[in-house]
């Protein structure tokens, strides 16, 4: 099988999926454990199971539902056949969020062919295929939620950043472009730009002193953040969001 | 007395109130009633007391709380008396929102030197009074919610709009100024771009084609946007929105 | 006379007025200048006649030909009596330079009315009324250039920038809305952002620090300024630019 | 020899080289010959050889100095080579325009992952190889000029348009990103924006409604865009431009 789920169970009963692509982090986590917690199955997926497996275990702790997958993003049959596997053996998709990053700095000269291909692979072209993916699952039933995450570097090609603030606003453009084909459709497209360092392992290591922000929330809270990706679906067509931002309070910006 | 609140009731104990300035519309009524019915008593205001009445007692009859005041937004002695007697008689003010509008059509040469300053007077001069008493009430506090009701003009000088587009880009760059400088102060300062057509009389006597949309959720339901304004300000300060965008699943942007 | 002209000269024969309203300071003067050394009959304003002299009188020294005119450009008779006159007695106006700056830094609780409300008839007032009166006047004629003095505070609402950010975002609105109503029309607008420290007196005596950047062209000169407004009155209507950036090189943005 | 020139001329003295990458179109062609007028030797790119011999001559036969490259801008390798080729036989690279576009028009469900691929490796991949190798040669000698072709795509994502919009706002990342790392070392980096139709041989017999306007100005004329072009690189360091737009005067925006 193409795509086997790191873990099997009956498929569901008028129930409704939310795929999470890019849940190796903690806001990843944090989005699919509350969508699980209103009773979506979280479907759940990084390149490698490895780290797939306490997150599912996680939300069924908590009563919920969730599949590991693993899967390339940026392999078009991968996707299509992941897509393809959960409409088949777990429920229709409702809600899809894309949440692979790839910030990276370095300067121009120092910054590789390949580094640049690389970074544009998984901020840019999976969330093309995923957008893609889920517009084909969708658009038949006229409705549906797509997420896409972005950051400072979305907006603001600073210095040093000419690969990942160029794969953001790639995504970006994907984004606007999506909601303004398929809004009219009855489908949801939106960007949420978070703009500052996230609560992660990764920067309690690496940026001690950052991290001590923490303490007075001066670091974002993938709990918080996950809230406002729910909202975000529960808003009703007559007013919808395209894109908001996401800061800790004394963040300068 | 300045600003003679148009109903009367004791003063509250251990409660919040939540100031709506410009809440003669659809709009700043939905966000009134929002917050009343989550405890915070509603401060409405418009420049006459005339339609504040029935507001006040929709509030009542829901089970809420709420005051009508008349007063002139763009007069500074009469915001700072309003702010002065609502913190003095009323409550604590833990939100305040600032929705006036100014929509005027006019091409250049046809917009008078009077509705280019009256615009400007109502939404943008006005925006800054009610932003500056409200950074004068909560910074001691370190804590309260300001919400700048935006529109498309906000964002974008089309023609026709040079004053009413004037007037909105000022209000947002107020919003981001304040945001910058009180954020770090424990104030969250947010604008909410609203961008297309609301379910008002308005509309519904003026626009009939578009109103005919309503039918299928194409026009803004100002309930919906009110649930908004509630979010944003349940935001926690580890992850806070600056500016969001609504609008209508069908509207062209 | 509301609008007697410091100093006067016979009526031209075929030739064309620039006016630069708001020719005070080095960057307005250095404008003025450039017109003037391409046959433009320079008209220069400002509030109080004192220091047109000096400049009207290096125009003539250059061979060129200039007047200088005291006017309030906050009041819509002076202004309209403004455009009056130099039609009347000089030349049709064919450029509009708006270049009046109110860069004040203050808190948002430390702002009075007073000045928010200062701050906008100097930087957008009197843009909107010199904006208007050049449409009057170049529309039958279809053909004019209009151009607008814009700064980092007409992108960005920094901290401390409300009153001026305010007004140079409603300048830029201002410069956005007429350039999409006149442009078909053959009228030419365009807005220069300029994002820097300009070397003028001002600079040179309260920040000697960034002055000192000057050896190394580290802020902007006016002579380089002046001439993209020249560029950009040059452009055929082919391929227009409504809005530039200027920038030393060395500046952080 | 991995990129021989198509013609061949014996080595300049103390001349500096213009390097146009997307030399094929009208725009391209007109940036060499701009250039060259003012005695730089055009170094014109495009991917094979056939239409480049035909500017080649038109730039001799007019008195300037030109030569013609074969390159995949797509390949690093290839584009490292055509740098380090004209660096050594032809002339110190004092100005790189990056021209190459990939307008296409899909539907979301319609765009097959190579034409997104494909678009962005045109577009703003080989962007990156030049603007990179544009800032190896030019660090060390601290001067030169980098200029990016952009389009309305750079700043909006319209449906129908996810991957060429995609590309050209990776592009516009890279131009600021690279601005803002290398202008305090004296490099110029622009970013143009083209918005609107221009005057090609592809507009002409495909749409030949919008052709037409032609007659009034209503379409770009590419020498127009030129002149821009060298105005930026004429424009001295104390003032530099990094974004402007370019668009006819009847162009709805």
């Amino acid at each position: 099988m193409e795509n086997p789920p790191v873990t099997a169970s009956p498929p569901p009963q008028a129930t409704k999926a939310a795929l999470v692509i890019g849940a190796g982090d903690a806001t990843g986590g944090a989005i699919a454990r509350r969508f699980a917690r209103e009773g979506y199955i979280a479907c759940v997926v990084r390149r490698t199971a490895d780290k797939l497996q306490p997150l599912v275990e996680r939300i069924r702790a908590d009563g919920g539902q969730a599949h590991g997958f693993a899967s390339d993003a940026r392999k078009e049959e991968q996707v299509a056949a992941l897509f393809a596997q959960i409409e088949a053996e777990v429920a229709p998709i409702e809600v899809v969020v894309f949440n692979i990053g790839a910030n990276v700095r370095f300067g121009i000269t120092e910054t590789t062919e390949r580094v640049y291909r690389k970074v544009w692979e998984m901020a840019a072209l999976a969330g093309f295929l995923a957008g893609r993916e889920a517009a084909r699952v969708m658009r038949p039933r006229g409705r549906g939620t797509i997420l896409f995450t972005g950051a400072t570097a979305s907006l603001r090609g600073s210095s040093g950043f000419c690969a990942f603030a160029g794969a953001k606003h790639a995504l970006r453009a994907l984004a606007q472009s999506m909601a303004r084909e398929l809004g009219p459709e009855g489908l949801h497209v939106a960007h949420i730009v978070i703009d500052g360092a996230i609560d992660t392992q990764f920067i309690a290591e690496n940026f001690p002193g950052r991290y001590a922000l923490k303490e007075r929330e001066g670091i974002l809270d993938p709990e918080a953040i996950a809230e406002n990706y729910w909202q975000l679906h529960c808003q009703p067509r007559s007013a919808w969001t395209h894109e908001l931002d996401l800061r800790p309070w004394i963040e300068t910006w």
